[in-house]
């Protein structure tokens, strides 16, 4: 068996996988909210989610959406179409020998971000509070994407 | 040309790509299911998809939605909030050192919980099948997070 | 600290970082696609994203949905949807040693396929030209899928 510690032993590698591993945490905490929202509103999409509440019609009219609900939801998605992208170019970026310190910036400044769009969704604040968390996840994404074709582009 | 068989010769990292490969086929199939329910029930989303089953108002009226279209669609989505944060976290997990047993019988529980997930959805079974499918999945994918930042964290 | 340069030197990785990078960055630019119609087209989806163009009732009536913005929404997700597999499988399968030029192909017809599949989303193409391109990068991942299976199968 060979041995992986080398590849931990890096510490941008390292640092990529803390980062990476608290931002998808606190992405599958969006999961908790919405079941959350939806067991203490009532607040179903599948008949057999609301069966406990009542028989027939009586739980079908759970079956309904909800502001908060949806809003979560959103939230929850944006975390999806965002944090792929960082997955990808973060694991590749991590692995082409960038400076520590840059890259660590780069982490910090999208964890960050990301956790103050979602503060910034679900409270929610007053825009342009959550386009701007928004944007600057994106900008690292692509400042890291950038860095990466420039330095090892082979097509 | 460097030799990356060494990385594939680690048994933890062969039995990640194994399981990841099924969850991930297992994930795409959900897609082949949407188009089967579109086409056998005639529901679409666009008006180029149902240009064939008649001409102008004609067509337009297999633009709805469907109650097992839309089932297969959240099935879909709660595979994608599932499955991404375990390809992200599985890897580092993977590329950490851990003891092979219990690398293998985190990633098994976790195949078997969104295969189980996948059914209990489509057929569907009452709940709670399908939230104890959740629960179970979810929580293997923390428990790597866990150890993976007990062990590795840098931040 | 370790030297990683060394899977950076592997051409197959190489160019799975390129091609990866560009289709990110393609998905990417559909949240930005996405931004452009709801603010041309005041089509909104939080009360606090259009405070701005009104106070009160003035501003709910931009909470609505558009079929311009809903297709945008619909191609990201797709992408999602497909782009997510490639990653997970891609990543395992440059690591898995596979021919240089056999990779490549791959690569290149899936960053191809979903590049125009985008395109027949967008403007949109008459079908079967959006499923063809869909069922391209269906079948490259699949394939990627397959022969790593059947090269590393560790169950």
């Amino acid at each position: 068996m060979v041995e992986l510690t080398q590849l931990m032993d890096n510490e941008v590698f390292m640092a990529f996988a803390s980062y990476t591993t608290i931002v998808l945490s606190k992405m599958m905490f969006m999961s908790t909210a919405t079941a959350f929202y939806r067991l203490t509103r009532k607040v179903f999409a599948n008949p057999e989610d609301c069966a406990g509440f009542g028989k027939g019609e009586n739980a079908k009219k759970y079956l309904r959406t909800d502001d908060r609900v949806e809003r979560v939801r959103r939230a929850h998605l944006n975390d999806l179409e965002n944090i792929v992208p960082f997955l990808g170019i973060g694991l590749l970026y991590s692995l082409s020998g960038p400076d520590l310190s840059t890259a660590i910036l780069h982490f910090r400044l999208f964890v960050g971000a990301r956790i103050y769009h979602t503060i910034a969704y679900l409270i929610p604040l007053p825009q342009p509070n959550r386009a701007l968390a928004f944007f600057l996840g994106y900008g690292v994404t692509l400042s890291m994407a950038y860095r990466l074709l420039r330095s090892r582009l082979y097509l």
